[in-house]
């Protein structure tokens, strides 16, 4: 397969996590090392919409230094702005695909980089499939980025190890302020993740090196109220202080999000009406049961922007993933995923891709083999599934006592 | 003045934050330097209610290594445990301050250091009134600490500038995550802070190095929900991505809180009930009222307990006040709490004390000079204030990814 020569275009969809700009500090390091077949590397403002709307700006000549990359790399959110923009489908809507054919052309790329979750996925199948059917020679690859972790084919995604790491080490923190006091005392810490219990099954990385939380609870099994109550007294009678993490995602038996219940303004027996999320019906669920102190914590948003706790083996990885696209794509590779193929002890990670038609539009869930019998906890396979991924610390340049962005205006 | 020879004790009470244990590392490191007249240094367990137990540890043995104190240093809430007891008036139950006075005779204590806030300066008091009227010489000093700031006779106390550190490098990470979409919405921020609206107005502190939030609304001025609204409007033709800061403090004119009237079962003018906080009332307020997409963010427990952000200018302050605590109780001081005088340009402290019984018991509210006109944002004035407090990384060991916490069994 020949390299292709033009210019190449990325962009950045779906939600923030702290490691999407060092994704992107990778393709943008990629097309800098190949600038002889790729001249110009074109940033989209909004992704998708950027794109249709031509909003460009020229990342060859804006980060062509190392201390911007680096910056760039310790930067959380999308440095380029985000779209929830979903591309229709080639056939039912081809003035969407010429459009962009027109402006592909019109700034000669040849390379496409899409970074971002399963809408992203999608929208790269779509546009792979519809360059089939054109005259056009381009190459076109999905980058992944989740803090969900819940994309299919790869070993992990990048931003779900740092993720993972801020709730690791914010739950040891809660789990020590929790412990400064005698009388029983239940802290239910909600924690992100609507499909997959990833990022809640990550608070337990806690325990490797002291306490982590009591109990855990994930999306991928049936909520049970009772035994959750039972689960939470038998923990009350061991110790006073009881750390609780939930999924926002979890579900009772009937299907209904616990926290969507909660929302829904439905009544309880007591006639009290709720407006907050899974963490607070559970706060007022064992409040009236159990009598003791309670309280909920939500994690929100800090969860998927706390680039100052970055994990230092998924910056790197990202940054890695980024890069090999851009070698991938100039090899020949078109319509897929960047993947992560994982080696253990030591732990390794072979980036490498699959088609992304086989991947977009599924969920990984959290394997049954991570999940204790009782469904409250997880087992030390899954321990070890995640203790390599949150390792290692970043060294941000802080200015003003707090962290160094770089914002593309 | 004569050096008192005896044993000392020191406890932990009030809340958690993440430089109690600096200043207890401290008050370990000035006693270790004393030994000579300071033979033993007991940590109260749970303070006073330690004390009344006799659950003693001894820390001159427990934390003789540098290391240890690092690591004391770098581990959030108290580690000696807290509590909420509040002395009773020695002249109204006598046999609680005897029987405190016959376990320091017990132990051959001399000193007695407390590290907290306002309720622990009060016990401080107590002891002080109580042990003039004993023949029994000791030295009893308070040392504060408390993340809301709101001590007077002090320039600001030990725990604050590592929460207002989090809180401005959080709503920088926030502020990035919501500058990556295009659709209005408004995002509202709920910081810690009953009365004194110090660490609220710390959400400021991003601006030095790029935006701020839009909007900051603290507890000293009453809260109007029409203005609110008409600010948030008038920022909202700005820019689309608002993000506004508020106390859990506000209250409306009539002196109720936003927050309490949230939560007290009152239904709004469409029949719905609130069971959240300040920040989910006014969620529901714009959502009602504007119509855009809006969402509450509640910092909560990590502002006080997350050490792997704490300001070093906050930990070294307070490592310092631990230790003048001890030289000045050799030196003679007693009843008086550990205060911080302050210089600017260049910004230093001098460690000083001042007699407990004019500090205890009252509320230092952020000043009029620090609160714009409009009452929804503050001046430079509140900025030179806040911004050396913030400055500074600690290195914190790091195992398994996480930071290490020393627990004390």
């Amino acid at each position: 397969m020949t390299v292709l020569h033009g210019n190449a275009m990325v962009g950045q969809s779906g939600g923030p996590t702290a490691a999407i700009n060092a994704t992107l500090s990778g393709v943008i390091r990629g097309v800098l090392e190949a600038r002889k077949d790729i001249p110009t590397l074109y940033g989209l403002r909004n992704g998708v919409e950027g794109l249709l709307k031509e909003t460009l700006v020229d990342l060859t000549a804006l980060c062509a230094e190392e201390e911007t990359l680096l910056t760039l790399e310790d930067t959380p959110a999308a440095a380029l702005g985000s779209c929830r923009y979903k591309l229709p489908n080639p056939s039912k809507d081809p003035e969407t695909f010429e459009r962009i054919l027109a402006i592909f052309k019109k700034y000669d790329v040849r390379y496409f980089f899409y970074i971002g979750g399963n809408d992203s996925m999608d929208a790269v199948a779509k546009l792979t499939a519809y360059l089939e059917t054109v005259d056009y020679e381009m190459r076109v690859i999905g980058v992944p980025k989740t803090i969900d972790n819940d994309l299919i084919g790869t070993d992990h995604t990048p931003g779900f190890g740092s993720a993972a790491k801020y709730i690791a080490t914010t739950i040891k923190e809660i789990i020590r302020d929790c412990a400064v006091y005698t009388i029983p005392a239940v802290t239910i810490v909600e924690i992100m993740g609507r499909d997959a219990g990833w990022l809640t099954a990550a608070s337990s990385l806690a325990s490797l090196t002291g306490e982590g939380p009591d109990l855990i609870y994930l999306p991928e099994r049936d909520f049970s109220e009772e035994s959750f109550l039972a689960s939470v007294k038998e923990r009350l009678s061991v110790h006073p202080n009881v750390v609780v993490a939930v999924s926002e995602g979890i579900r009772f038996a009937d299907g209904t999000y616990v926290g969507a219940a909660a929302q829904s303004g439905a009544k309880d027996t007591f006639g009290h009406a709720y407006l907050a999320g899974t963490g607070k019906y559970l706060e007022g669920v064992v409040k009236r049961t159990l009598g003791c102190k309670v309280r909920a914590v939500e994690l929100n948003l800090p969860q998927r922007c706390a680039a100052h706790l970055s994990s230092a083996t998924d910056i790197e990885e990202s940054v890695r993933t980024g890069r090999t696209a851009v070698s991938f794509a100039r090899a020949g590779v078109s319509g897929h995923m960047m993947v992560a193929l994982r080696k253990d002890a030591p732990y390794t990670i072979e980036i490498s891709s699959s088609p992304v038609s086989e991947i977009a539009n599924m969920v990984k869930k959290v394997p049954d083999a991570y999940i204790n019998e009782a469904g409250n906890g997880v087992t030390d396979a899954a321990l070890a599934y995640l203790a390599p991924l949150i390792l290692g610390e970043r060294a941000p340049v802080y200015e003003c006592g707090m962290p160094r962005h770089f914002v593309i205006q």
